[in-house]
């Protein structure tokens, strides 16, 4: 059985729909559906999620709701007529649960929002089900807590309650149904409709492969594979057939986004495989992502990404005889944790340590009050700001193989006079963690990619 | 103003008393003497320091003394008799405090400890400052606490009060007298002789280099200068001419031993450079130690030494997502801080991160209890043990100028089918931390040694 998840732009509009009903009925296993809300038609359209949170933010302001719920209603309406599909029974429901969603009382604008933004994907699935449904092809809609899908958390980053895997492993598919569950929402304990954070259509799949034991989860996209560097660096850069979900995680940390970083967790500790393919090009085989006893050491290539993110900047601290002071991380960790700075690595040496920092959730504000209170309260010999640098990784769990990969990579950008600021490689030997200046890193990628790549 | 210290060495018998005080004599600079005690005469002799802890443990245990007590008087008369100086006076005193020593009450074994130890330097500078008079060199013994040395903290591992370096300041040194203090010892508040950690000599010359602003601290050994690579592994190797505190940390981290770690501090803080010369080749330059400042990056090799070290095991932790999760890190600290284990470093990659330990100082049911407890509370997803790796450190300020070291480095490695397991340098460029197979260091060690300085 199979697991299938359909990203937003696989089901924008009627056209799109057809593509997904073909994937979905030409593959028997395919028993199991999330779809996402439908996405942008054409560049600068609007999705349906965001629609909903101009919903939420008319209501909560007063406005005039009516031509905002029109616009919404419309788009499923015209997926209908593309099928040309009469349904009023269906539109009416829909129209009536619009009107409702703005009428009721949230206990929090939290819950208000969770409930506008999980619709479009509640709305969706529906959509879906009806349309199998009319087109000969039974299915039916089912909702998240129905299946077997427990939270808790906040209302608009749900977390899964680990012990309703168990529940969901009784739950008995009909194989004569497809089962479609909408995707990013699911209630919580008071029946109230909450979402995971955003991406979190992915979840959703996940956790359905996980508590419903798939053979795969299949996750349909806009792109046939993932690819082994940033297209937009490197002009049709080969694709990835099969990653590990180590280098997943090693890729997307930097710049790589293949997966909502929770997405892939429920499906990790059960090592269902993903797949992660392409709504408009069905028969590429996509990328496979597996576990790492998946990876068969005599074939595998030293490098199966490269991934690039300028986004950081570093703290560098040097105290003689840092290593000897017990206590020492512990201080700089109670700094940060005070001024509510979460950091990405620490790397440290003798004397030294890093803070890495990701600037798009760290003002500069919050590193002058850390660097200031660092300054006061441990007196390092030298304390640097590195305001922005970029990070490489290259990763490949073929490092463990080819134990020349990172003197090639070093060397490739030694006589490119790319200097190399930091390297890190641990003793997991996956991948290779390089700090390069800003302005120096697009090139650095080109020159990696063409060393293990052409 | 120069302040000189003598190593044990230097001071073992008459024959180097003779070489030290030539030293001291020619150089009118050379104001401050600080002696250890008596050093190994020969192979297989024993350090009056060492006689000192059985003339300790003997007074514990009610054992006869007058053996040990005459053995450790006649290493003192013997250096007296080669300059044939008699001095009944002298040589009564240390009889009589020798007497003392074992009469007087403790307030604990560390105390008792620490004053017998203390008592090997103690002696010896009141020896050296006795026979420079006789020879006709003014000379004068003075205690630590007279001359403005102030410390607290236990015993055996006394710490300086860092206030007492202003009162030092004030002192006025006779420029016609040598001004000998005994290293090692100190006295503490209640008047009782404590001592530095073992070692403790380079502490007190370090001490008083900063606290008197002397232009230099010499260190007098008994080698001709710091050596680029341990010269068991490569016959001859170069020597290293200058070298910054920076780099003497990261080599002796190591396994280079060139000083104790705290003896180097005092002087860092105030940037006093520090000359490691040969008592028994006192013409040598020897290894001149300095501020990174002092550094020309016009003339720095890349490299200034490699030292390898195999006293190392780690832990290495998977666990997916790790670097979300708010505290993490912390909970490693204190699971580590609970059971008593200090780590050296701690590198970590996205969803990984690595603790390496100093085997030396970790017993094998630490390491147990650490990683039950880490299994039980932060449920890794892969944990694994590394009984055992060594580290090589290839150290050099020039790293900043020749920035294809690391990839040269790797490459010689990797063509020498040397596998690297973890890889590090920090953002301050300076060195190149890399982890080996235990028995593959000393060829990787050679390799490195020809790449650089052949």
């Amino acid at each position: 059985m199979k697991v299938v998840k359909f990203g937003g732009s696989s089901l924008a509009d009627g056209a799109q729909f057809e593509k997904v009903i073909n994937i979905i009925t030409r593959d028997a296993d395919r028993r199991v559906v999330v779809p996402s809300a439908p996405g942008k038609r054409f560049s600068g359209d609007i999705k349906v999620t965001d629609l909903f949170i101009t919903f939420a933010e008319k209501t909560i302001s007063g406005a005039d709701l009516s031509e905002i719920k029109q616009t919404i209603l419309k788009r499923y309406t015209d997926i209908l007529d593309y099928f040309k599909i009469e349904d009023a029974t269906f539109v009416n429901m829909l129209k009536n649960e619009l009107d409702q969603l703005n009428r009721i009382h949230y206990p929090s604008f939290d819950y208000l929002f969770a409930a506008f933004t999980g619709h479009g994907e509640y709305f969706n699935a529906q959509l879906l089900a009806r349309i199998l449904n009319h087109l000969g092809h039974p299915a039916k809609f089912v909702r998240p807590d129905t299946i077997g899908i427990v939270v808790n958390g906040t209302p608009r980053a749900a977390a899964i309650v680990p012990a309703c895997y168990d529940t969901m492993q009784q739950v008995t598919l009909d194989d004569q149904v497809i089962t479609v569950v909408p995707g990013f929402c699911a209630f919580d304990a008071d029946g109230l409709m909450v979402t995971f954070s955003r991406g979190g259509s992915d979840i959703t799949g996940a956790i359905l492969a996980r508590g419903l034991q798939a053979d795969l989860y299949e996750n349909f996209t806009d792109v046939s594979a993932i690819y082994t560097v940033n297209p937009n660096l490197v002009p049709n850069p080969q694709k990835i057939k099969t990653m590990t979900f180590r280098e997943m995680r090693e890729l997307s940390y930097a710049g790589f986004s293949v997966f909502h970083d929770e997405a892939i967790l429920p499906v990790i500790e059960t090592n269902v495989k993903i797949n992660v393919k392409n709504t408009n090009d069905p028969s590429a085989p996509g990328t496979m992502i597996v576990p790492t006893s998946a990876v068969d050491e005599k074939t595998v290539s030293p490098v199966t990404g490269i991934a690039t993110d300028a986004r950081f900047a570093a703290i560098y601290i040097h105290r003689y005889l840092l290593n000897k002071e017990v206590g020492f991380t512990l201080k700089i960790l109670e700094i940060l944790a005070k001024h509510g700075v979460s950091y990405e690595h620490m790397p440290s040496g003798i004397d030294d340590m890093t803070i890495i920092f990701d600037k798009s959730l760290v003002s500069e504000e919050q590193i002058q009050a850390v660097c200031s209170e660092i300054e006061e309260t441990v007196h390092p010999n030298e304390l640097d700001l590195i305001p922005e640098f970029a990070i490489m990784m290259v990763v490949g769990e073929g490092m463990h193989v080819y134990h020349n990969a990172p003197a090639k990579i070093l060397t490739a950008l030694s006589d490119a006079n790319i200097n190399v600021g930091m390297i890190n490689m641990g003793a997991s030997e996956i991948s290779l963690m390089l700090g390069i200046d800003t302005h120096k890193i697009d090139e650095a990628t080109k020159i990696i990619y063409q060393q293990f790549f052409n």
